[in-house]
């Protein structure tokens, strides 16, 4: 950590932090410049409290961190990549995953259909919601324990792997009973109680960066999963928000390189939610696997404009299909990448 | 509602959106430019599905809402101003409350020097977190029962309302009976498990404005405690973020006068999470004053240095102290305003 | 300078870092952490070649700044408030300033009636354009010099001063003929070339913050104007880019103290740009006031509807007059705030 | 165009808007809702003038404009793909097109060389400025004349295209004569003297997406320019202004395909300062050919921590080498797709 004094600060300000970072067990390593004094603190354990004591105390500019403030998900704490798995998909594996499904869980001919759908397409999880985040206490608020009964079924009928948002702590046991995955919706990325209780239930969970949350943010929620138990986080970028109206959201794709300097968890991106128009989807999933992200959350209908919710950004089957088709030879070159990547450790 | 279609839409694509249309049970006007057709369409009731659905059909190029999605919370519904009684004060009334108290209720030493302090000065509620969202899980989370508990001792002792933020719906009734006023968060703004609690609960809600959220979806939620039965909502702009870093966040002081043209509901401002920073919460505090808010929150700590959180933010009592008497030129400016317009209804 | 050095950094990187540092003259100070190491960097003058030069130097993390990268600008160079003298106006003294006018200055008759109307209700300044910045090559573009031998007219008549906007420094000259202040508009605020040819005139230079810009970067383009030899600078805070939509812009009122802490320039708030609206500008002028900024400036016309450019953000000048009417006794607290404030120097 | 208004306005209110309508020349399709009058405005030409005026009429609510505000350059005017020739590549066409070079031209050895060294591994432009935008007044400026006559040397020794940034109106000359493509910045972008100068000159045109500008704001700023005369004009995505701080900026990918959809000019991406870190850019140039990016602009220097500016986001030589070579498969594939796009049509 490091202190900048503003630049008249007194001797006596100077001394007070002195004894203030000593108080918290921290070695104090002061500069005296030109214009002001910076002090360097050193010393084991997070420090998170000592810097907003000291930012807090009189004298002082600005108290900066220079280590990360999170552990477990950090590269630090663990070389290379974890693979998490759900429903036997290595996902940070070889595997490039595909997930896909409709926004929501509306009956059972549609999941079906839907699921029968993808999976000949080459998807390997089923996605569906059976409780929908709503921006309107009018929409559709999701089909709750029927919508988990029917993705269980799905999952039956053709191996799909389940993935399905969690809106509650209230309702992690239950949903867990239904699925392999347990996804955190953008909304919910700092509902904190809830990524307590994930973190007490051994199902993987996929988080969702939270459209207006850093990428140290969305570290961190990931690290009170694990903090609290569940080591399987996989990362989501779902797109930020920001001043852009052509897409719903703006795809923040550079994240996924990011994130894999800072992390060993998996990352996947979700051009549904990132683009929010159908007809972007197959460009933006094709630079998501040649950016070398470990999948794609994708939302498919097998008729968008009956769809309950999102339709517009929801991909028929066939275009599915026909997506699926062209990223063939990208996903060949991700293999070999990830190969050579492996092969290195 | 208004569907733009593409350009080159062809006669089928137009027809079928006239049909859906109708499926839907609205009238149609159609409207033939030189480069595309609008379709205007008309009806009662909530257009939200039809929208998405409409979004979702070939050759609609967008569909655009004129009506506002929410009804409870607008002054269509309701003209004029909700008083929200918290503890005795009139919010939204002809009173400008300020609330003002610790981020984190920490010890009763701490917690009853605050609340005699800002009792003194002039405040009337006192806030003071036992469950805190913290973005670290290694950072102080609270001291959950056993600070309502300490809140409530300091209502007692000083006759200040209390005001506390809940996490979870799990906490609703805990929390409820301990104070005047259950606060959301601006992390869980759009939490709907817990909008959805709120609203079976008759306790008065002060909703903070999410860190990324529109005024339109600060409203939607809004919307979400009054339809599940709550209409005792009281709104708080609290910053938003964005490319500026100079401040924690980048305060939307106009969000005051363009909610009090779209809602009935009370408006207050944070001057403290606007800013992060002590020394900008004076001149802040005046302004929203000027703009007409019906309230301020701040946060004010016998010693911010030893804070558990939010330090850097937070007032001293002599602070507090000396703000509240430059304040009253204003709020009776403030008053004044006020009497003149509750007249004029 | 604080120089962070990845984890692992090797020892000859260190070393390496450490050389360039002594290679540009500054002093090392190195610390060893348990995780990494960290140098402090002390030397005078400018180290942003220093610190662009490190941050691309194996080994390291993250450069950062401790030290302000602008000179003239800043309170340590001049304690207090700079005063810019415009046509007999103090800007940043005792008075507040009220610059209102036209977007555009559309012909004699519309920019006299205007000039009479706002001299009569108080104002001090005329704004209006004569070159205009528009978003479309198909948009109303200015009467250029036609609209400045108006605006000199306008001022003979009224004995308002002028201001008005200069788009190119080719202009320089002839714009300074004319005016009494040349304004920098939020889009010109990074054209470098404008700035070094506004430094090497004598005019005041009133420059708007950009729409996507940082306070430091405001500050850093004054500093451009003020190190290329023209000291007189006003800055103009008039919303920044977000992504809420609610208004035109997000008035980033913060600002004006967060500029008044860090230099000496004047600040004067632009709430018609900030707002996009005419009715949010009364409220939010009353806020500008109360937050300590030095004047105003405000888009007026004698009908609104029929102007060429921003008719939805201009008031009429009954509006204008009611307006100023309404602002008197918050002019009045601050007057007596800013005779306290300089009674105290 | 659709003006909605507001929910009580007056008989009088809409009769005067109709007949505002009728003196542009437009036709009234006027739709009686339950809660409002929507008024439908049917013309040829360009509306903009319309819709500010009923913007500032009363009784409206809002004014929203259906077609878009750029004619040129739109896919309505010119399907398909423009190509523009720069030096003999197509840009637009068959050919993936690589630029690279150094920020700043900074001695005849160091252009040279990097001319060299990028040219040797498959640039085809050689990318160097001459006059540099900088933040601060103090930073390097730029070799000015000098520099451009240095590019016009490697252009002799190495046959590659030049491409250099251009800062004044007053310069268009001069850099015209010799380069091969004239870059506006993203700082630069709305600076509307320099546009219409550029207008007027035949040479090509890169223009970079300004930081916190819209994929419309760019278009209508590239209208500027085919509508003063020169359809030469290439688009560049370069990241835009968003809170995340990881990378300098966020590179909003997905505006490769909304722009491909929505005009026939070529784009391009910029990795260096979209992400400003060099070890982001291969990822990023792989994504950037996967979305079916035209071609890429890159940073190269002989040696980033002896560069003027944007070391830490330059590649060595040996970087750029190992990238061109890992970019090989990838822009197989996008010849393909390209290939088969042309001939589809």
């Amino acid at each position: 950590m490091i202190i900048s004094m503003r630049p008249h600060a007194t001797r006596e300000e100077i001394d007070h932090v002195c004894e203030r970072i000593a108080e918290f067990g921290y070695k104090v390593h002061s500069i005296e410049g030109e214009e002001r004094v910076v002090i360097g603190v050193v010393g084991i354990g997070d420090v998170t409290i000592c810097l907003e004591s000291l930012e807090a105390t009189p004298g002082v500019e600005r108290a900066m961190r220079i280590s990360a403030p999170y552990k477990f998900v950090s590269k630090e704490f663990r070389k290379g990549r974890s693979i998490i798995k759900v429903n036997g998909c290595e996902i940070g594996g070889g595997e490039f995953v595909m997930m896909a499904g409709p926004c929501s869980v509306e009956s059972e001919k549609q999941i079906m259909e839907t699921a029968e759908g993808v999976a000949a397409a080459g998807a390997r999880i089923l996605r569906g919601g059976a409780f929908k985040p709503r921006t309107s206490p009018y929409d559709f608020q999701g089909m709750e324990l029927e919508g988990l009964k029917l993705l269980r079924k799905a999952k039956q009928r053709t191996g799909l792997g389940i993935i399905t948002e969690i809106m509650s702590d209230r309702d992690v046991e239950m949903v867990a009973e239904y699925t392999d995955c347990m996804q955190v919706g953008a909304r919910n990325m700092q509902n904190f109680a809830l990524l307590k209780s994930l973190g007490g239930c051994g199902r993987p969970v996929l988080l969702k960066r939270g459209m207006s949350s850093t990428i140290k943010e969305l570290l961190m929620s990931a690290e009170y999963i694990v903090a609290h138990g569940n080591p399987n986080v996989i990362l989501c970028e779902r797109g930020i928000r920001t001043f852009e109206t052509a897409t719903r959201n703006t795809c923040d794709i550079a994240a996924v390189p990011v994130l894999n300097e800072l992390t060993h968890l998996p990352v996947i991106l979700d051009p549904s939610h990132a683009t929010g128009k159908r007809s972007l989807i197959p460009a933006l999933s094709r630079a998501a696997v040649a950016i070398g992200a470990d999948g794609l959350i994708v939302e498919v209908h097998p008729c968008p404009e009956k769809a309950f919710s999102d339709g517009a950004q929801s991909l028929t089957l066939a275009d599915f299909a026909r997506m699926m088709s062209e990223l063939k030879p990208y996903i060949r070159l991700w293999k070999e990448a990830r190969a050579r990547e492996l092969a290195a450790v």
